[in-house]
């Protein structure tokens, strides 16, 4: 699969607006923000995070067919505003059948529906990194946006840490981001 | 999460009797097989897998718990017989949501099922490698048993190639090993 490597250092096409560290330990805050399809060495300062493009793990396929009806793909010309959400999920969630992780994360946390609703303005892409060696987070979402939509980005935000499921959230980062260097 | 290396080669603790290309290519034929927690160079001869031992994808909570309350551990003095099987699944298998997945995985092919009829006499350890960078299989799974167990591991596989998940495997090989070099 395609594994894509973030790097935060001094530079890229994508200029850090703030760094927050939500749940646990934070990222040294740094200018800008890469993308890399290849893999690339951490530079002297600043951090590198790798995670890789792979199939759904939850979504059913009445939700992936509308998930796809809707949502929009990167690189929109409009989409001056993106953010990059590192997560890492704790123990207890990992040691729960898939059943069980499918009833917190859907039925009872609306996860999908939640995100159906702020589409198709925030799009999005996660990227797994719990099975690739050395990584210190579970998962990186990168979003992006138009500037008009960054308070709908925000109460979206607000809505998922609310749920059930972000009780299994140990460590969560927000990195804020505008397009050009 | 800890990513397991598999090596063929000319040293091991376990001796290669049979290597067979089940569907697509097969591999290399070398004389043992070693296992790897730690990075390793691939050898001058031979190949080189890598895989993570990751959370269970499918299996529910009751399937888990039954799991649980009968599996042995790998490394039993008794299990000198063991198997690698890589397996690479097709677009198509991936492309599928979650529940369909499931579905086909269980509810028609009863993979946990087949595989529960087995234990405690085969012990199984899978390994996730579709999400790493340049692996050519989606999966390596080891098993070990006693030599008196080979007919019902033969027995065991049959049923599983016989199933409608089996035709997403695009490739499989299958490695026959003993222990002692």
């Amino acid at each position: 699969m395609s594994v894509i490597t973030f790097v935060g250092g001094t530079t890229g096409d994508w200029r850090v607006e703030r760094v927050q560290a939500v749940c646990g330990e934070g990222l040294p805050a740094t200018a800008c923000v890469s993308t890399h399809t290849k893999p690339v060495l951490l530079p002297d300062a600043g951090w590198l995070l790798r995670g890789a493009i792979s199939n759904l793990r939850y979504a059913n396929k009445a939700e992936v067919t509308t998930l796809k009806s809707v949502q929009e793909g990167l690189g929109r010309p409009a989409a001056t505003c993106a953010a990059l959400i590192p997560i890492k999920k704790s123990a207890a969630w990992w040691d729960l059948a898939q059943d069980e992780r499918r009833a917190i994360f859907e039925e009872t946390s609306h996860h999908t529906a939640i995100g159906l609703d702020y589409l198709p303005a925030i799009a999005r892409r996660l990227h797994h990194c719990r099975d690739l060696s050395n990584e210190p987070f579970d998962f990186l979402t990168w979003f992006e946006f138009a500037p008009e939509h960054g308070k709908d980005f925000d109460a979206m935000l607000q809505r998922l840490r609310a749920t059930h499921e972000w009780t299994f959230v140990e460590r969560e980062v927000d990195i804020r981001l505008v397009r050009g260097a």
